[in-house]
């Protein structure tokens, strides 16, 4: 079987803010299973993210098999040169959910990107694979992703580096853990050093689900802010690393677990997407097929 | 001498955000002495939020000595009952500068709001005196003060309470401690419940200096956070105390120490206001008469 798309509907992407709810109500994890179609469905979790492989499948299939799913596989890579493993790359053709752990999203890039397990996940989603990814997990789902980022009270100049991610959702920055762990400062270093991309932080336990030309969703505990710094004024330009940056106008909006924005929605419906969120809602669902990722040389 | 109002020019508004620096540079006391007119000018510390008044003005004498300062009077209230007392009122009076400490912005409403002393600051003010409050002080100097508010993860209905404030500042809800504390959430449900207000979170060891028609400064070691819900899309009014609101398009400004805004600034120069905060700045600097409180009854 080999790796071209022909499938037309695209699975759900599952976004989502770490440390989710692994014992009790399971609230994220419960809807991740029904979007692979139900707990007799295979689910593949990738821990490539992580140094601490095998204790964090364990966690996972402890937990997945509370809620009836007994039909999962591990995916790990400790080197890139894993990274064409028949064996891996079967377990993730065979998913119809991909589960990504938490960890060091640069040794999930590290080990995956541009590699065929990488375009396997491509194709899974294209295929309608439901893919998710948590923590570290998360931040590597978009096109752009916080490679590195220090924890500051302010946003400063130089604060973040973004690297390359795995590309399922474009012009979007993910961070998680997000109130957490106070990360709006770095959310705001984010846009203010890129007004062009938008900046997404998800709380813990709270997962952002986006169903391709459908619509969005906001599922869990917390909350999910969004800034959009598109008609920012800044004066970053003029700094030198490490200074606080002027930011006029940046637009913040606050998504609480429940909200759901369909395309089509009726006009007075609660699920109607309020015209300043419009463009941000668009660029979220947009449809279309995710570039094939660059295939890597391998090394 | 009566209270009426005759001098035409305003002093200054300087907002603390608590923990100024009272050792070292200690740049927001000294800009309040040069607000003052100098360290040869009487200054009055009005310690009336706190519950351990003496050591505090001990605390901002030594501090003020240090920047040359000697004329420094102690203004305290433990009972509302003393704010008609001649010898407070004539320090007031006397005063080129009345600097509010930090403790309880609700102790400090109860001892002087709509008394003779409330009056006497606000005469002091319109005859060109500097007014300032950190912390506790600087919530109260609003016309809308927060009263009470629960530090929470995200913003929630009913978690803040507005109160009656001194009145120096309209249409504005003052919180301090802002970085350091994390309490962008409390000002979100403070804009979330009062969409008409503005938010402005001060972090400490900074200040908001506001010059009434002329323009504004941020002074000292952090930031000053703006929150705008006047184009605020919002599902509150829907919801139960206790649930996160919806927030859509909260328009949010970030100003470091060193920002200067002034009226009719040079179109191209950095202290001309960006467009964007024009209402806002205006609101800020607006240089209408306060009114004078009104009166209290005696009790």
């Amino acid at each position: 079987m080999d790796d071209t798309i022909d499938a037309p509907t695209h699975g759900h992407l599952l976004i989502v803010g770490g440390s989710e709810d692994r014992q009790h109500g399971m609230r994220v994890l419960t809807r991740f299973v029904e979007l692979c179609g139900g707990a007799d469905q295979p689910v593949a979790v990738m821990t490539a993210a992580s140094e601490i492989a095998d204790q964090v499948f364990e966690m996972y299939r402890v937990a997945f098999a509370e809620l009836g799913v007994t039909r999962i596989s591990h995916v790990h890579l400790d080197s890139p040169k894993e990274a064409a493993s028949e064996k891996l790359l079967s377990r993730l053709r065979e998913a119809k959910g991909i589960f990504m752990s938490g960890g060091d999203q640069k040794r999930l890039l590290e080990m995956i990107g541009g590699t065929p397990v990488h375009a396997c996940i491509a194709t899974a989603f294209a295929r309608g694979a439901c893919i998710a990814g948590t923590s570290a997990g998360a931040s590597a789902m978009s096109r752009f992703m916080l490679a590195e980022g220090k924890a500051e009270l302010e946003p400063e100049k130089g604060a973040i580096r973004l690297g390359p991610g795995l590309g399922f959702v474009e012009r979007i920055v993910v961070d998680q853990h997000f109130a957490q762990r106070k990360r709006l400062p770095r959310l705001l270093s984010i846009i203010a050093e890129r007004p062009d991309l938008y900046g997404i932080g998800i709380d813990e336990d709270t997962a952002l689900l986006i169903s391709p030309g459908k619509g969005i969703e906001v599922i869990g505990d917390g909350a999910v802010t969004l800034l959009d710094g598109l008609n920012m004024v800044s004066n970053i330009d003029l700094l030198d690393t490490g200074e606080v940056p002027r930011l006029i106008d940046v637009r913040l909006h606050l998504l609480p677990a429940g909200t759901r924005f369909d395309v089509g929605a009726a006009a007075d419906g609660d699920t109607r997407v309020p015209p300043p969120f419009q463009d941000f809602f668009d660029t979220l669902i947009q449809s279309e097929q995710p570039e094939q990722p660059e295939q890597r040389e391998p090394s």
